[in-house]
């Protein structure tokens, strides 16, 4: 499919470059051209004898095209659990109330489950997910069936896989068509015995690669490491060598200068969660420290169960705006840097450099936001109406690998909304009653 | 116009009342009947004769019927500034870039500004407004000129306006028909003589009217007031009678046990302002303390430059979400006692007895809340789903004084929003330029 945007405000996100009027172009699955009116001239004359078929022409009437979200962190298949359980600790949750409940999906359960949530980021302008749960081959499945791009993180813990699957998974799952990937991962420290963590680091050393886990997202998480190692689970991990090929952590709330220090020194992603750790009363991330040491940090949602929105516009305000109350400070972390968080960091964390702006040659995974919402007006400044009053609303359109699969209101996917709903609540009945 | 919902599934709001399935009719503005199938059965009886000629009949299709959001506390003129300065601390904010820009603003601007925040609020099912700006009058018009409710408050202050006028807009806006009221007020302690304090008590004492004011927004201001009077602005106001008719504070985030206590004694509102607190680094209201003395509490987003969102679902999920950060404690301040802050508890602070819950004879101001989509699924609890994963995208319909002023993202207003868009575009460029 070829598909001309014209009429475009264009937020690339390369760096140093302003927002400008124009036109993007998509051929199949890439960005064959995108620029203003000059570089439109500079193209026509260097491309003669060009001639595109256009399939489709959309007049995006001045609304403005750019990077689609990158949802750094998430469960998917907690779609499951969204309000079933809130208004308790992390712990609690978890042990009493998620993990029965997960005890009982089967690997077609979280096909649909996934694609439930599926639905919900295209509304909200994600063009790809990090993703980690159970049944990663059907999670890939339910992804490509609806023309989701889907970076899957292994999950390893003491109740399973085998490390053989994990190796299998990595193997496989990178090879599994454009739109699946997949990252060496562990659940978190106090769910994996140390033995098994030193196995995860001679897998990362056998093809060095990168490692993500859950990192010191409670107090709690931090202390009981201390009590068992003497360290703090980033200091432990990294001397285990689990982040000699680099990798990162979601959450990373309590974080000591010296954990800092390290993620710096080897280069490692912080995924924060701001609405997760507000809503399950975890804390806040200490953001600016980050920014100070330039610590590389993308945004994610983390699970419906314990968000329970899967809303990078709320994330958004929320990196923000906890960050200021941190600091009682409310200059701290500006807009710009909360939505290139949200787009080329998260792009870059899960490995996908060719999803991280907008340019001829990248992969297009874009979304328009509709600025004729009087959310967005006046129009003083786009970045910041992005990120301090933007809201699902405002995605207009949202584009992974070149395919439209939401556009103003309507999915355009193999599926029905109503069918997916169906197969949810069929599943929820089953294992959600008591 | 007689219009007939069907196929609803409705939250009253009322005491333990739970959500059912059934209809509701409204007749004019007022709501003629809401009930289940059974309550539908006894209406016919009982009015056997009666044969209601429908204008419109919606089908509901399940969605939920619920009374609508009442916006506590706001500065609607202020869209004027949105994204123009931000990232700043509140005092500068206000002297340095708010009141030289508010400077220029003419009657006719406030206006326009005015509906530009109208078209926003109608969107995120706000069905009426808690306004204190520039030019009472002429913001009744905006709003009555588009049907939105607005009780206005006094915002007296040292630089104007003067006390004659405010008893004039006192008793000429709450007689200014059916959309419009009035409430006393000043703006703040930090920007009133004690002079001033004293004689709005008197017109309060005079009319037996309630008062609201910001209170105790920064440390600073609190700091300030026990600099210049030896104690809180709480105390001082106290002390000055001006809350011997009750009324309530904005913000109220830096509060001693002695002023809750004033609040719980003269039954004052607390009328918080998560958002905005959030944005400006103000600190977090201890919102559990409040529930504790059974302070009642309702929500407002404050002014679109200092929010900058007027969205009443990111507002709900700060309430909680905050309290639950500052208690360290995740099962504080529960998603129902969290709706009803924004619903009904709004409404009475406001003075705006007939528009609180969904019953017979009550005002129609409500709102449906789209469950189709994906962020509402599954539905294990839909107040929860409501305060946890809502967003301005689930509101289908908006309705005020019994018309509907938005549905399915299509404004029926005497304006469209490319005319309020461009006046405010005139506005800006004249009053924003350097």
């Amino acid at each position: 499919m070829n598909i001309r945007f014209f009429n475009a405000r264009i937020l690339t996100m390369e760096e140093e470059k302003d927002i400008f009027e124009g036109e993007l172009w998509v051929k199949n699955e890439r960005i064959l051209f995108t620029g203003d009116k000059n570089d439109l001239e500079g193209y026509y004359k260097k491309n003669e004898e060009s001639c595109i078929i256009w399939d489709q022409e959309i007049d995006c009437k001045g609304n403005l095209l750019m990077p689609g979200f990158k949802n750094a962190h998430t469960h998917s298949g907690m779609t499951v659990l969204r309000s079933f359980a809130d208004d308790m600790p992390l712990q609690n949750w978890l042990f009493e109330q998620v993990f029965p409940v997960e005890g009982k999906l089967t690997a077609e359960d979280v096909y649909h489950l996934t694609q439930l949530a599926i639905l919900e980021y295209l509304t909200s302008g994600m063009t790809a997910i990090f993703d980690m749960y159970l049944s990663p081959f059907r999670i890939a499945d339910a992804c490509i069936d609806l023309g989701m791009r889907c970076v899957q993180v292994g999950s390893i813990n003491r109740f399973g896989p085998t490390m053989d699957v994990i190796e299998k998974e990595f193997l496989e799952l990178n090879n599994y068509g454009p739109l699946s990937s997949y990252i060496l991962g562990f659940h978190a420290e106090y769910t994996c015995e140390k033995e098994l963590l030193e196995r995860m680091s001679e897998l990362s050393h056998k093809y060095k690669a990168p490692v993500f886990t859950h990192n010191s997202e409670t107090k709690k998480e931090v202390e009981e490491c201390i009590e068992r190692y003497g360290c703090t689970p980033t200091k432990l991990m990294d001397s285990l060598g689990l982040f000699d090929f680099g990798g990162g952590g979601y959450h990373c709330v309590h974080m000591t200068d010296e954990d800092l220090q390290i993620f710096k020194d080897r280069n490692l992603y912080v995924v924060t969660n701001p609405g997760s750790n507000t809503k399950l009363a975890s804390g806040i991330a200490p953001i600016t420290e980050m920014l100070e040491r330039a610590i590389p940090i993308a945004i994610g949602t983390d699970g419906p169960a314990s968000n329970n929105c899967l809303d990078m516009f709320r994330e958004m305000f929320l990196v923000t705006g906890l960050a200021k109350l941190r600091e009682e400070d409310a200059s701290v972390v500006s807009a710009d840097k909360v939505l290139k968080m949200a787009t080329v960091n998260g792009a870059h964390a899960m490995g996908l450099h060719e999803s991280d702006v907008l340019a001829e040659g990248k992969l297009a995974d874009l979304i328009m936001i509709d600025l004729n919402q009087p959310n967005m007006q006046p129009i003083h400044n786009i970045v910041k109406n992005i990120v301090y009053s933007g809201s699902k609303q405002n995605v207009k359109l949202t584009m992974i690998h070149g395919k439209i699969l939401y556009q103003e209101g309507t999915f355009y996917l193999s599926k029905t909304p109503e069918e997916i709903y169906r197969e949810a609540d069929n599943i929820i009945k089953r294992v959600c009653s008591v």
